[in-house]
């Protein structure tokens, strides 16, 4: 039996982890054509107790998981800088946002950095603004705030959609 | 009006975070007699998913804590090794039970493994079986498993414990 095409779309979900600001995006696709269903950022307030920005990162992750109900995340993996405390930094926003993904059986894909813009714009060490302009060509990007947050984000779950071979 | 002593017993919940063992205990006290309700460690399997791992530590620590009610978590703060992957290890540890801890409303606090040293001990760079040996005279331990994740676990809320100067 042929599958109609509808039934080849599948929504998931790209994760641009910070403590400071965390990008998203939750985008439909069958592998070739992408939707972006929408894309934004979570901002916490550096004024807050870290335990706190880091529950309001999860709560409004695992807000939008249950509103947009996708069924795979893509996120970055461990990033191992230099500077420990930024690595720190990422890896708690990181966890909060596979807990969130955890807990709602979201399958979880974790990229690193040098991945996600390999894949993107076929160079492991493209600047922030390359992917950015790739990322402007891959998808139709509407009115969402045009922010480097939010463009990584839009990379790292169409990294993971360009594995999607079995479509 | 007078208190009477049990109005000044507290409930606290330490924990020493670790991807691999997570160490955690329960002590009643009213800053001067302290009570061991239960302490022991959260094992997770290192041939699992990262994400399942941390799911399983802050599943684990949330359920203590629905059950125990501590006022107060006592946590080790940022732990900045030369070893960055260990570093990140612990901090997605101790963020998943962060988590658990602001998800209840119950306030936390940190301290540096020097601190809680300093604090147990007298001396910021004693060995984990000094801080053993000490959290053993301090505390009765009855039939808890000893070892070196759960007395951690036990100095760390005797290091909160010992800032109780109000009760």
């Amino acid at each position: 039996m042929a599958n109609s095409p509808d039934q080849n779309i599948r929504r998931i979900m790209g994760i641009d982890p910070g403590l400071a600001i965390t990008g998203y995006a939750i985008i439909d696709s069958n592998g070739r054509t992408h939707k972006l269903v929408c894309a934004d950022y979570i901002k916490t307030n550096s004024k807050e107790l870290r335990a706190d920005r880091l529950h309001y990162i999860y709560k409004n992750i695992s807000d939008l998981m249950s509103l947009y109900k996708p069924i795979e995340l893509a996120i970055e993996s461990q990033f191992v800088s230099i500077n420990v405390k930024a690595a720190i930094s990422v890896a708690e926003a990181r966890t909060v946002s596979s807990l969130a993904a955890s807990m709602q059986n979201i399958n979880i894909f974790t990229f690193a950095p040098t991945e996600v813009k390999e894949s993107v714009t076929g160079y492991g060490r493209a600047s922030k603004q390359q992917v950015f302009e790739m990322v402007q060509m891959l998808i139709e990007l509407d009115d969402i705030r045009l922010q480097y947050d939010i463009t990584d984000a839009i990379a790292i779950a169409l990294t993971r959609i360009s594995e999607w071979k079995y479509l």
